[in-house]
């Protein structure tokens, strides 16, 4: 089944597929690029597509004895406090599993004996090329926190049934979060 | 427990929580706007922050005898064909359940007598305001589908299993059908 749904992701279906006519970046950000794009549907109309261009992060789940580690931070972005996983952007050159373990030892003071693929997850697919992979810590090890400088977080650790039904009712919100945690009672649950 | 965590995200952390101090919006698009902002963090400094403000979207699990509708499409942001929850941004004045169910209809003709939330799912919290609110569908119902003019999509029912599976090495990738999926394999589970 796996190698079917591989064909129905890589075999680009010329009763789907767009074709990029022309792009422009009308806007570079420090984060992340502004790109417009005049494309050809299949049925040879012009669409418009808005593109928000970004090198994307990694993130972390650390679980231990049934809870979850989150960071407890400020987002401007949603303009609240956010309860989310270990997570950053990715340093230039850098692969997202080895970012994903230094944001953990970063972050929580944790270090992994190796990290494993939960998801490359895709946050805004309709309107960005971010991705964020998400990967799980195994072998959890205390070590010692030292955040970036400017950065100002708490560590918690929470039951991941609890944060699964404060998934559900909608509190907690960070998508990265919300896949880490699934997966993580997936795994409890087997 | 859910009534802490719902302490640890309403109460703002002095600690933590940073103040715009000036906003500006650099770019207008027709899906999204770009604002940059300066922010006074905890300590007094000052910091650089760039949102996409977005006006979110719905998306809908249909789960039918151990397997999950989705739509397979062509992204431009990743330049691929690609698995995805049916799915749309919010239209004017729109609930997201609304929306939901109503994305339901138009792309895969089928209706649901009630739509259930699994998640507020906020797609790349470092820089973007989106929110895909993700919902499950209950009392599937064949009806027709009528999908909007100019949008090219192809329906597959699969195994929700396979669908983990396609997650955990990365062949799927977007964020709202990764939550979607892992939320029903875990009823499954249950």
């Amino acid at each position: 089944m796996i190698d079917e749904i591989r064909e129905l992701l890589e075999v680009p279906d010329p009763a789907l597929a767009e074709r990029v006519a022309s792009s422009e970046r009308p806007w570079h950000g420090r984060i992340y690029d502004v790109e417009t794009d005049d494309v050809i549907c299949p049925d040879g109309s012009h669409g418009y597509r808005e593109i928000a261009r970004h090198h994307g992060g990694a993130g972390v789940a650390a679980v231990k004895d049934g809870k979850i580690c989150l960071v407890r931070q400020w987002r401007v972005s949603a303009g609240r406090m956010t309860l989310e996983i270990p997570a950053g952007r990715l340093d230039e050159g850098e692969t997202p599993d080895v970012c994903a373990a230094r944001e953990l030892t970063e972050e929580t003071g944790y270090v992994a004996d190796r990290v494993e693929l939960v998801a490359h997850s895709m946050g805004a697919i309709g309107f960005t090329d971010e991705c964020t992979h998400v990967y799980r810590a195994i072998g959890l090890r205390k070590s010692e926190a030292h955040p970036d400088e400017g950065e100002f977080v708490g560590i918690v650790w929470l039951p991941v049934d609890d944060v699964v039904e404060a998934i559900h009712t909608g509190l907690i919100r960070d998508s990265k979060t919300i896949v880490a945690a699934f997966d993580a009672a997936l795994r409890a649950a087997d």
